[in-house]
């Protein structure tokens, strides 16, 4: 008999990786370049190093090397919350009654509560190596802040977070991890910069969105001498260090020969996603394997299903250098639905190049349904998942109950990206029966794309 | 070269303990029984199987058997979110410049943010066997109403919390967090039962503590058919329980070789500090081997360092059986601290005969000095302690800065029960320079202990 595999698969210490995957290596039609905003001609380094700090750019610009050593410090710091638990959802098969495998790779045990960690302290690190003073950054549901407010702490490295009203309202106590761990958080858009008071001028009383936090973030940091901008989603260099995610999940089923046929992520900005797909996408583009790759975004925020592949602004305030990405106009509010994380217009540039070139697949899922998944994988699994997570959640969920129809035994393999212990405004919401499912219409996406700018590559 | 310790040593799910360790076997002093309020006479299991389930009342009294089966299916449920890791703080000895090592036994990684599951999920099992429909309960921080929910949704068990007040206000987020595993929380002391509304009558305003709660949970238990009463803490079966962390710590030091010369836990009623030392314990009233063992309790609520040993009421409404403890009188109301698992005037009859036998000492600490403590250990361990568990960590810190002095290479173990993820009310009064440092006087405290009932045992 073979051996019965633990509910938690964990790596000894050792097994941690020590580089990180770069899947641009691996792809034929690489993601498009940033471009300047100005000319529309690719950015340099140079011109990158106004916002980024050096070795970032590097990275950022590097689709060539496949690995990319992880320095010492940052491997000291990954020992300190990983490995992270691969786990077998025994309990969650039973309670479906599916005969699908399910496992889900688990980022939430630490206290900023998800895998922003992973690439926060890779960009602090960096930063301080620089000799920089310190960083500003946004942060949406406030995970990334606290992420990155922790690896500051840990370097000494001051940490300047622009937080997304909705969020900094709805989740007053994130601030004050972040503020315990001596950040200074600012609820945005805000009064204290320019872009801030342009964005409330032009939509007063608005919510804000990742987009606007950005642009504020930029402003401060390209503003402050000793200061660069961060940034915990979109970016190339944020896969690459996420890549981590996909490395542990593959070696610890590789241990028991385990081969996903189906790999979920939710997908906002795409770290989570492209983490954990990283080296089974690599895989795929090296024709050694095959696997169905599913991003699951909010069908409120639908940047894959309904957005359109373009260059776009990565802000609304239209500071940052153009991207080439699945978009719904960086002039797209959100409505304040709970999955903050997931309320960014646009989309990784490698995803998006990866999802055009048909390597995977995209579903747009309810706010709703995605709670009545997160409250069953909670009561069964014993873990209250972020709302976030939850849009993954519910898609392996009917994927495995597909498989109680047919009869197929796949192996599903999720992403747990995180816990919902900072967003009990929402499941409070959704226990109260409150709970809306927001979908924008035709129009409303219509207007966000007409404002993209006319770049004609 | 001696190999070295991992930041986390983690047990295999193998190596969770399949019988939990009762110290009360190796005590040559048992723990006082339980006595019948009306007659003064032991409680016979015939008494307390009104008020308890069957199985737990045998476990309740058992003073004999060393070792005790855990079901299967309370095996499997600690699979979901056991082993839990064995911590070696190296980031907190290098902030420290500290020759002492570190380690901590961290129960917090889990939705019920603590220790507190191991006991619920056995509670709530033994009640399923016994064919009942539901149980009740007190809760105070929450920690412990949570992980009763958590078991309750699992099993398919109705769960009644009464939640300490000034908690229920503090920490919404905590009762939706019940709410979402299915349990009905009410404030306490609340008008739903008559204890409640005597004690509003005769303080009103008050902020609740544990001694009303629990009168409170069990008037509705014993006047609901198919309900008994559950507890978190105080009593021998929850120590029972919770030994669990104590041996997973154990066999953790050991693959390694260690030996620890201190073993420091936070005590409200006694269960994680209980179950932190209890095979230690035993090895040390077994005389095979020798533990500074320390008991660390809020200056606010100093039941070991300022109270009486003596029998009183379990709580406040004098409903309950007379326990044999450290005390403060039930009458004493502790201040409305934010270490809320810490507010209760008794504390284990078992700790209580050690520590009067002189087998373990106790401090008391003030609350500013514990959130110093805790921050600390945030911005150099990355995971945010729960004000409870943070007064083990100011007496580990303590302990460490003596070893800094006397250039002592000691080994400190420490219980690091929770975490602070629904504490930011407090984190944030600290935050803002805001946190009070009450004691109670000598007459606060005269007042509480006049009332103890007359019984010369």
């Amino acid at each position: 008999m073979a051996e019965k595999i633990p509910y938690k698969i964990y790596l000894t210490e050792n097994e941690i990786p020590k580089q990180w995957y770069n899947v641009r290596a691996d792809m034929k039609n690489k993601p498009a370049p940033l471009l300047n905003p100005g000319t529309l001609e690719p950015m340099t380094a140079e011109e990158l190093g106004a916002v980024f700090c050096e070795e970032l750019v590097q990275q950022e610009l590097d689709n060539d090397n496949p690995y990319i050593d992880i320095p010492q410090e940052i491997q000291d710091f990954y020992k300190m919350y990983r490995p992270a638990p691969l786990v077998r959802a025994y309990c969650l098969e039973e309670a479906l009654g599916t005969p699908a495998k399910i496992y889900y790779k688990f980022e939430g045990n630490n206290t900023s509560g998800s895998h922003k960690l992973n690439s926060a302290i890779a960009q602090a690190y960096y930063a301080k190596k620089q000799g920089l003073k310190g960083v500003t950054t946004e942060t949406g549901a406030g995970q990334w802040g606290t992420a990155l407010s922790m690896a500051c702490a840990y370097l000494g490295l001051d940490c300047k977070v622009f937080m997304v009203k909705v969020s900094y309202e709805q989740k007053p106590f994130r601030r004050e991890v972040m503020r315990t761990y001596g950040a200074e958080v600012t609820p945005s858009p805000s009064e204290t910069t320019a872009i801030g008071r342009k964005i409330l001028e032009e939509n007063p009383g608005t919510t804000g969105s990742l987009g606007c936090a950005i642009s504020e973030a930029v402003e401060v940091a390209v503003g402050t001498p000793g200061y660069r901008y961060v940034l915990g989603s979109v970016l190339n260099q944020v896969l690459l260090h996420q890549s981590v995610i996909g490395l542990e999940a593959k070696a610890a089923l590789d241990k028991y020969g385990v081969k996903p046929d189906m790999i979920i992520g939710c997908a906002g900005g795409g770290s989570n996603l492209g983490g954990l797909i990283s080296p089974f996408m690599g895989e795929k583009l090296r024709g050694e394997a095959d696997y169905q790759i599913i991003a699951v975004e909010p069908a409120s925020c639908p940047s894959f299903t309904r957005g359109r592949y373009a260059y776009d602004f990565a802000d609304t305030g239209m500071v940052c250098p153009l991207a080439k990405m699945y978009t719904l106009g960086s002039g797209f509010i959100p409505s304040p639905n709970h999955a903050g994380g997931l309320r960014y217009h646009g989309m990784s540039p490698v995803l998006s190049q990866l999802y055009d070139d048909g390597l995977m697949e995209a579903r747009a899922v309810e706010q709703t349904s995605v709670f009545e998944a997160a409250e069953m994988f909670a009561r069964v699994e014993g873990i209250l998942p972020a709302p976030e997570s939850s849009h993954a959640i519910r898609v392996a969920i009917d994927e495995a109950l597909k498989c109680k129809e047919t009869g197929e035994e796949k192996t599903i393999l999720f992403g747990l990206s995180g816990t919902g212990y900072f967003d009990l405004v929402a499941y409070q919401k959704f226990n109260d029966g409150e709970m809306d499912d927001y979908i924008p219409t035709d129009e409303d996406l219509a207007r966000g794309l007409s404002k993209l700018p006319n770049v004609d590559r």
